[in-house]
């Protein structure tokens, strides 16, 4: 039963709308559980920063490549930022998953669409904040947002969350409650590497000599 | 978001060859976990022993009452056995799911589908040995089966390895193993609750006043 023991990792995709506090559920998977989240390293199109290193903070490279690799579908999702491609190569991911980590990325409605047609094996989990009232407490508690910024996120929000249907699961993070959310994170991955539909070649060769 | 905090039980349905450990798995999930799995009580046909209680031990009736609820689809699985009817009423399932209890059926494949048909949100696991060797040792160890009996139970095993793609979950239950396997199930039955499709009402409740 080689495939259900030694396990590979699988692509996580966190969406929420900002203020749900995927960042602090993302740092808890990575510090808690090292040995089997990773995050994956976005290629760029800026130019590397000093101190910055090709591979480790971005995987640095040209609009022509960069946008060859899109019109491949070697890219799973990206945005463009004052004049500069970033982006998720699939390659990296690959690569991490072949490794046994569960590889994070935390995206957006569009770029999870994106995930889930070029990598069917996808796991895509939203993350809601307990209720609307607490989304708009944590966006006001921020303090640097503006009025129609707030306004303008919950529009977001509420527009988004008619795309939860598009997700496997949705789980809750109540005020303080990444730890929990984390391990709720931690349960779903357990689950999904023991799925029948991730195990056929393990059960068929059950009985194989 | 009430449906995904005030959580609501589900049937799950363990099957697996005779020799797989299902007995033990269980045994860990209603000792470790007695606040969150339970057994059903099944309905017979037979005579109450002395001792046994109504409700308790069995939901004991007679015969045109069982085959009435057969015919009624209130009966999820059920077998005969030396004249008498063995099975799972669904009030039973419906009554303790209701209580908050993820409600254990150990069955067979044809139960399963059963189960599958009259109950869609069950969730259906599949417990194989570690490979076909451990199975066989396993089954010899018991030292009370009879050579033929040995093969059978491997024929039936076979086959119905086959029927694993109907089920949800598979998980293997090494030697030693039974609290790692109940743990699992754990997981996948927590990871389960969250699924979006489970948490529908929840979700579109999100933003209501």
């Amino acid at each position: 039963m080689e495939a259900l023991t030694k396990k590979q990792g699988l692509p996580v995709v966190l969406s929420g709308p900002s203020g749900c506090g995927k960042g602090t559920i993302v740092s808890h998977l990575l510090s808690r559980y090292a040995d089997r989240f990773a995050l994956s390293v976005s290629a760029t199109t800026r130019a590397p920063r000093v101190g910055e290193q090709d591979g480790v903070h971005y995987h640095f490279t040209d609009r022509a490549s960069f946008e060859q690799a899109i019109s491949e579908d070697r890219i799973l999702e990206y945005t463009e930022y004052c004049g500069n491609y970033y982006g998720t190569p699939k390659s990296e991911l690959d690569e991490k998953t072949a490794r046994g980590y569960h590889v994070i990325l935390e995206i957006e409605v569009e770029g999870a669409r994106n995930v889930r047609r070029l990598c069917p094996e996808a796991v895509l989990i939203y993350v809601l904040p307990p209720d609307a009232k607490t989304l708009e407490a944590r966006l006001r508690g921020r303090g640097t947002n503006s009025e129609e910024d707030i306004l303008r996120r919950l529009e977001t929000a509420k527009r988004e969350i008619l795309s939860l249907e598009e997700y496997d699961y949705v789980i809750v993070n109540e005020d303080n409650g990444a730890a929990v959310a984390a391990e709720e994170i931690v349960s779903i991955m357990q689950a999904e590497a023991l799925r029948v539909t991730r195990n056929r070649i393990a059960v068929e060769s059950f009985f194989a000599p």
